[in-house]
């Protein structure tokens, strides 16, 4: 493989949001766009029909549910956690989160994304994947404390911190981590004083579910007299560093903190819809400044890896917030899923230009559901799928070239997951 | 070819919503599966790793309006209707519908969809592009009285009529008709009175918009005293056979009456998110005991017609309607896109068993994001996508193996779409 290859032939998605003819000259090395325009290189990938795009960023998921996709549907929040995903969960060994995230970067490739913020478990087996699968990500193991004795909270609290610790800057660097405390309800006070301020003297971000049911709200206002956004800024969790999950719950004083201190959060419209968590008020955020980054949150909630579902389904609900279908335009909803979610997990990616760093897409659009194009922004919010997309690239690296995956075995992936999530539920039983 | 054919190694949906091993042979002549079982014949189809289920119905589209795609988003539908769509729409010529309608068949045909009911005008022209996709529809003339003299008005009402009369029976009985009286407020009662018995008469349904938004209830209420399914009822316009795209502002009542007089509701949950029309109470109606079935509606509110986007949707915003993630669980939502949709718009489809007709969709389940499979219908509600149909036949024939359509030519059906489009944004302009 040579230094420099070419992507011909197709149209590139700009940073200011213009679709313009152009061929897109890659430094494999240095993962970096060298040129946008009329370029050529011996070695080529071709766009012809195509929109060459920034990769999609996930911005918050549990990569390794996978193995559970499918398990249990059609039910709130809790009991489903309780009677179906938690015992399930107790069950999975490092080899299940190994193959199980493995499956999952199968299908972010697939779909055209090339980076990722996980929270989960058995967190040194998502990076090695993570590594493997040539994908960039910010990696955190998620800490609670409700319910344990102390020993054991400050030990899965130090946990996380010894992973943000060891794996920052993994993989050449295409690994970051946070520290995850798992949300406001279930890290408690004297954790969060405690660890919160190590998390910074380590350099890494905060990464935590915030707001995502009235549940997670209450006990908050009860205990401390003030919203939990309040009560996160208090404890300095909220910084432009950090990013929040989901923020379904939040009023506009907590919207407001959020504009001011520069916290993003991570929109999970699929998920918040099938577990009924309710519209989280996006049109309010992006008025009032607020960064927004799009999630899948797992697969088990959703239930694929599909970014551009995310795309479609914050454009659609959106618009049923208010009742407006101004809301939540087409190119706000795909800039959420590019630099709305690279900012909030720090990933110096999104922007297709020479210096720019080499995370790209390119989708298909010769397709008879992409006929005819009027607007190519339009069709990704509105009717471009994951398996429009042809080949992914991270790091300047090829991940995926006609939809045959270079850096792992798709074939083989599968099967282990299919074997291993069947003696799972079986073990679980 | 021959007179039979089996659909070998896959997995079958039974009418009960039962998955188990089973091929099935089918009589390509009559349009009929002969058997499910262990059997063989000397030409096949491969299902390996598949679900053969009935092909999905899409039981309220304007499928012309497939060359509007992405032509205007993110608008309140009166805006989006006078600024965007009618003025275009002025523009379309007979060859434009053609064309427009074979662009949507195609992507049917990709997507699994095997019938369809569509509402739009040029209908000789989308019969014919309907007979040569091979294809099961419903058809119709909608006809507005609303803002036209006497003479305008009861030509175009008429014309639904003669439509209705003609067509009815056309494809050697694989086109329907229905009349269409636009809407309660586009159509005015006069010739509600006058042309609705006409249709009883010719023995063909209703399909009409009713209660989209708000705005389609208020004048009903204002000029009549009662709510417009009131009024419909008054009028003789809910019958078992009739049915009503939306529904989406209907209060209690309206929903008993739908479910005394076996009316069906054809749920549009893309097209209601999009335009912002509010989320109709799809769980209420199911609970009444409402037939209810799925339609895309017009590619320009959606932007694709891939009805497995709606099923998906119908589960998600279920949810959110009430707050209650058990609401319009999988199964139903699955159904609905089955056989609810079959039963409103009269189709004998909807049951792979011997003797059923062969209106089938194969689905490969071979992915990574159909990986595992712990529930074939939790996959088909929220992780299968149209690009994962295999093979599509309907009335016994194949109209696409291995992704092939063979009844029309999907490349050029592709470019002269993109020609018509870009000329008529030209003309309209």
């Amino acid at each position: 493989m040579d230094d420099v290859y070419a992507i011909e032939g197709g149209h590139v998605l700009t940073p200011d949001f213009e679709v313009r003819e152009a061929d897109v000259l890659v430094d494999r090395e240095a993962g970096e766009v060298i040129e946008v325009g009329d370029v050529s290189a011996d070695e080529t990938l071709d766009a012809t029909d195509s929109l060459v795009m920034p990769g999609l960023v996930n911005a918050h998921t549990h990569v390794a549910m996978t193995l559970l996709r499918g398990h249990a549907d059609d039910k709130p929040l809790d009991s489903w956690l309780q009677e179906d995903i938690w015992p399930v969960e107790a069950e999975l060994t490092p080899e299940d989160i190994r193959v199980g995230t493995e499956l999952g970067l199968v299908e972010f490739i697939k779909n055209g994304i090339t980076g990722f913020a996980d929270s989960y478990f058995e967190v040194p087996e998502i990076a090695a994947a993570t590594e493997a699968s040539g994908l960039r990500a910010n990696l955190c193991h998620a800490f609670i404390t409700i319910g344990k004795d102390d020993a054991a909270a400050r030990a899965d609290a130090q946990e996380g911190l010894d992973i943000a610790r060891e794996f920052d800057g993994a993989a050449d660097g295409r690994i970051t981590t946070a520290l995850m405390p798992h949300s406001l309800t279930t890290a408690e006070t004297e954790y969060l004083e405690e660890f919160v301020p190590q998390a910074r003297e380590a350099g890494v971000p905060l990464h935590f579910h915030a707001n995502e049911t009235q549940n997670e709200v209450d006990p908050i206002v009860d205990a401390h007299g003030v919203r939990p956004l309040e009560y996160a800024d208090e404890l300095g969790m909220l910084t432009d560093d950090d990013f929040l999950a989901h923020c379904v719950h939040v009023d506009d004083r907590e919207i407001d903190r959020l504009a001011e201190t520069g916290a993003s959060v991570i929109h999970c419209p699929a998920s918040n819809m099938k577990l009924a968590s309710g519209i989280a008020p996006i049109q309010e955020m992006l008025d009032a400044g607020v960064n927004v980054g799009l999630g899948t949150d797992g697969a088990a909630s959703n239930n694929d890896l599909d970014l551009f579902d995310e795309i479609r389904d914050a454009a659609m609900i959106g618009k049923l917030a208010r009742g407006d279908a101004r809301d939540v335009a087409a190119e706000d909803a795909v800039r959420m899923a590019i630099e709305g979610s690279a900012e909030a997990i720090g990933l110096p990616v999104g922007r297709i230009e020479a210096g720019g760093t080499a995370d790209i897409a390119v989708v298909d659009f010769d397709a008879p559901h992409l006929t005819p194009v009027h607007d190519y922004v339009s069709h990704l919010a509105y009717a471009v799928r994951g398996s429009d997309v042809r080949h992914t690239i991270c790091d300047g690296e090829v991940l995926m070239a006609d939809r045959e995956i270079r850096t792992l075995d798709e074939e083989a992936v599968k099967r282990r997951a299919s074997e291993a999530a069947a003696a799972l539920v079986e073990r679980a039983e």
